[in-house]
């Protein structure tokens, strides 16, 4: 068989994160990658250059990973059709408002038998008020298999080659799971594949949400307890969110790295966390306390409640989603932080 | 049938908040419990006062919960034997060094029927190098039937009743599970009882070992990523550790506040997590460390990542428990903790 070619289609923070480790695994393992990783660069000026020179002469993304060098076989292209129209792997790691319109731009351009891994954490919605996943968007647009990755990964520790696992779910092709290891397993970056893509895909989004309540305890100095306590009943909704929307996952799924251990950095750390914290002091609007405090970045789990809401309020769910519902109404200023447990406890 | 009478065995921290809210529940479900809680008090001199009397008189253990009020219908007693004789249901919560020499003073003073729940964290050892549940030593000495109470639960915080969770595990006894649930179940204080003891009670022994394993990472300054994976790698080896010595576990009882949430907070807060944190830069024993910063209380994590390896070495398992082995020998300065990764990854 061929090398099969590998395209990355993102150059954010985490996107240059993940291109250190497949340039790398792509050079190790030449019977199966072809060594040269094409990297979609989305054109900007800096310091009067172009970003994709600099990458390409430097070997470093100066603007989003900055002090990193990425491995020479990672080369910057600025026409997303151009770099990916090769390609036997894609690798989407775009901001997940982006994924649509860039997937409608490679239609019919892509190699027969291509397949895609989503690297997106986050939800996209449909016209009936219903959600979508990323990868299923992908997927509907592109008529291509799409795996996922996801885990407690916050990029620049990764870039730092800071010992981590991260999952990457299947949804039917077990056989690929080896290909999937060999392209982003290293000695400090740990993979394991499950056949759950559903659920390793919804535990990346939905624990956002769960760090908004983690986050106005922290505000509201609710204590350890009650933060713990927090964690947990947001970790049931999101396994019953799962079995109700997206039957057939496995309880084990929650014990691997996109499970507990990235919904637990990101309640502890994270700034969706950050963000709720300091809006329970803030007496102004959440987006305005996004504003000032992310530097332009915005927090997906006020995003993520908002989209699941129609969801659970057309299926009649809301009741049982007590956290899920209250995180909405508190970051839509409905109800105040200070009603989260009563919420909780189904007095909201 | 006759209400209940309860005796709470130890009135410490802990001891002290949970009689709060037995304390109350008793007088609520008055069909169910005789409304006079014994607590046993050990008997010291505070300002000159007798502790016991100050409780009986003033409502408050002004020694270990100071600034709360105990209920009236809990009165201390010096003399277990004396607190215990008329009981049907014996709440411990002790040191669980002093466990087997309270219960060798109850044989043969019980009622017939009585029954124990066990709040104590921690392991006891037998002769033969393995371990003992401290369920299963008052089991052993009473010959009566030991339910167990865990979950994330700082005594003071639950003290100054904020919202919190905690599980109750019965071996074989589910019909107990209302009569646990009146006696500790409150408003802020929410028991949910699993049949599956075992787990519940070794999850509150061995999440101390994992804490340990994040102080280090802690104080190595390794990162959320990597705390995040030792954190996993920790809940993974503790499941292993119950399938293969306690089998016959459910998995779903690790999404209980027992399992995950207090696995958290002790990860995150907890003075196991501390001590080891120290311990990284402190360049001496850790037994001086935890002299220095826990004013002579003790963290469990390392004691009991002694009493497991025995067994774990006796059974030819110390290859199966990477993070719990680093544990032990990082806490013995057999091993330095700046090796913690390299162990977890075989290489120790």
């Amino acid at each position: 068989m061929a090398p099969k070619k590998v395209t990355i289609i993102g150059s954010g923070n985490w996107g240059s994160a993940i291109a250190r480790i497949v340039g790398h695994n792509a050079t190790t393992y030449k019977d199966i990658f072809d060594p040269t990783v094409n990297m979609w660069v989305f054109e900007e000026i800096v310091d009067g250059r172009k970003l994709s020179e600099i990458i390409n002469t430097q070997h470093e993304n100066v603007k989003y990973l900055p002090g990193r060098k990425l491995p020479e076989n990672v080369v910057a292209v600025t026409d997303v059709v151009e770099a990916s129209k090769e390609a036997d792997i894609l690798i989407f790691v775009v901001p997940h408002q982006h994924v649509g319109k860039i997937s409608q731009s490679l239609v019919g351009k892509l190699k027969d038998g291509a397949k895609a891994i989503s690297l997106i954490k986050g939800l996209s919605t449909n016209n009936s008020g219903g959600i979508k996943l990323i990868s299923e968007e992908i997927r509907e647009i592109l008529h291509i298999e799409v795996s996922v990755l996801m885990g407690a990964n916050l990029a620049h520790e990764v870039a730092d080659d800071h010992f981590c696992e991260a999952t990457i779910g299947t949804l039917n092709k077990v056989e690929d799971g080896e290909m999937w290891t060999k392209l982003f397993n290293t000695d400090n970056f740990r993979i394991n594949v499950v056949k759950d893509a559903n659920t390793v895909e919804l535990c990346g989004a939905l624990k956002n949400i769960v760090a908004c309540a983690a986050g106005f305890a922290d505000g509201l100095k609710l204590g350890d307890n009650t933060k713990a306590a927090l964690i947990r009943i947001g970790l049931i909704e999101m396994m019953k969110f799962v079995d109700t929307y997206y039957p057939g996952s496995h309880l084990e799924t929650y014990f691997e790295s996109c499970g507990v251990a990235d919904l637990v950095t990101t309640c502890y750390g994270g700034r969706n966390r950050k963000v709720c914290a300091a809006f329970v002091t803030a007496n102004k609007p959440l987006a305005e306390v996004e504003q000032e405090l992310l530097n332009g970045q915005s927090a997906q789990g006020p995003l993520t409640a908002e989209e699941i809401y129609p969801m659970l309020q057309s299926s009649k769910n809301l009741e049982k989603f007590p956290l899920f519902v209250a995180v909405h109404r508190i970051c839509k200023g409905e109800v105040s932080p200070d009603k989260l447990i009563d919420c909780i406890k189904g007095r909201c």
